[in-house]
């Protein structure tokens, strides 16, 4: 186990309870923050997603002071590693109906960046395509919310180290994500990712490259992904805010070479 | 607030971690159970279902004894009242790979009855169609699970407190169950209940129902139930572990005199 430390509300060694809907419904959302030299990468970004997540579900957001002075207290050494960031709509009576006194719980929580294997920048990923398929649920879609069985049933499908990560379709064969990351894939001069309207999680990191793409002489666009149209790509990406970016360069029975695009998107996100 | 006391892994006061998968991606079931006199009402039933609902899951699930001894704890005074139980995988490191290491964490919570209006029984219910509508996920279509913000969602459509109950359709307009029920409908003598192989909670007290039929004189069918077939039952029944068995007189627009069966029903469920 790495070391790992938290807050809750911002009180040190305070626990949960087991009355709070977080835990009794997944009433939440959360985000997942590289810390580099006790900053947060993209902290914008990410607390403009948090913002937007918590509308979607009618729950009060804390202020991003909160947040940061968080952060600053748990990163006070100025160190690396992740910052996970959880709202739930707080404690309450049993049952769905929200009451008018539950008051929001803030957790952040300081681990360890998990220890990636460096070939997986070097050389590329392996990664497998999954059995567990993503449901359409428009008004979930896009939000990182805190029912994530799809993502838990799709992990669990795959044991073997040399697989990096896992391709998932929704209920009509679309490609959607990867269990951790988006997909994003290069056909010439175009950079596309999957359309997340009806489930999928709209990562920051996935933001930020379609913002990048243009810079970089690449056409960025929101499509519907079959997988023969991946399986056709020039080159097959995954992103997520801990790894920043990798190649897909063996996946269901193709291999791709490497190529620079990647890299070239690892070093603009961490400018 | 009512008074609420709970164990964890049978111990009292205790609390639950913020890294624990219940809370991070609501890994794991639950159970609603109604106790008089310190005895929980279809405990048999409650077990098996959370055994089940638990394997589909790959959770291991404690012992029936485990439980037993924290129900007898928390009810030592042989009260009346409600018993959650939640089983979640466990305390593990940030990720949705689950670790060798994980220990499920088994929680018990005792809780007042709500105070469901006397005429709910006597003179049955008004019910509300819900805009949320429920995502097709066969591989967690049934299960008491812990990811519920489809029906967080619907429970937030509305607070007039004349509507005990909102219907859920699914993706497709069909119905599937209420926000916290089941549903049931009389067409003749025929007791038909909507095919739950896609979404929503095969409750206990849907399943006791279908046994009993036969003895009442009807004919149990498991079916696609279109909104149609709905509104032209003899009679509409909504069912769950705390309130028995209330029927619908007023839904959508159309209203139904009150008939006998909910009565007889809640008399055979106390039995």
């Amino acid at each position: 186990m790495s070391t790992t430390t938290f807050l809750i509300n911002g009180v040190s060694d305070a626990l949960i309870s087991p009355l709070d809907r977080g835990l009794a419904y997944g009433d939440g959302i959360f985000r997942t923050i590289r810390v580099i030299n006790g900053q947060p990468i993209a902290w914008q970004a990410h607390y403009a997603k948090l913002l937007a997540d918590s509308r979607r579900l009618y729950l009060p957001c804390p202020e991003a002071a909160s947040w940061q002075e968080d952060l600053g207290r748990l990163f006070a050494d100025q160190g690396d590693g992740v910052a996970k960031l959880i709202l739930t709509r707080g404690i309450a009576e049993r049952g769905y109906a929200v009451g008018d006194h539950a008051i929001p719980t803030r957790i952040v929580i300081r681990s360890s960046l998990p220890l990636y294997p460096d070939r997986n920048a070097s050389h590329g990923i392996r990664a497998y395509l999954c059995k567990t398929r993503l449901a359409h649920q428009p008004l979930l879609a896009g939000i990182k919310h805190l029912n994530r069985l799809e993502n838990v049933l799709a992990r669990q499908e795959w044991s073997d180290t040399v697989i990096s990560e896992g391709v998932m379709l929704d209920q009509d064969g679309l490609v959607i994500e990867g269990v951790m990351s988006n997909i994003l894939i290069r056909s010439g001069t175009i950079l596309a990712t999957p359309d997340l309207e009806r489930c999928g999680v709209d990562g920051i990191t996935r933001q930020r490259i379609l913002a990048i793409a243009p810079s970089l002489g690449l056409i960025p666009a929101i499509t519907s992904l079959t997988l023969t149209e991946l399986m056709n790509a020039d080159e097959v990406l995954m992103c997520n805010s801990l790894y920043g970016v990798w190649q897909v360069v063996d996946f269901n029975g193709r291999t791709w070479p490497l190529g620079q695009l990647a890299g070239r998107l690892r070093q603009f996100l961490q400018e």
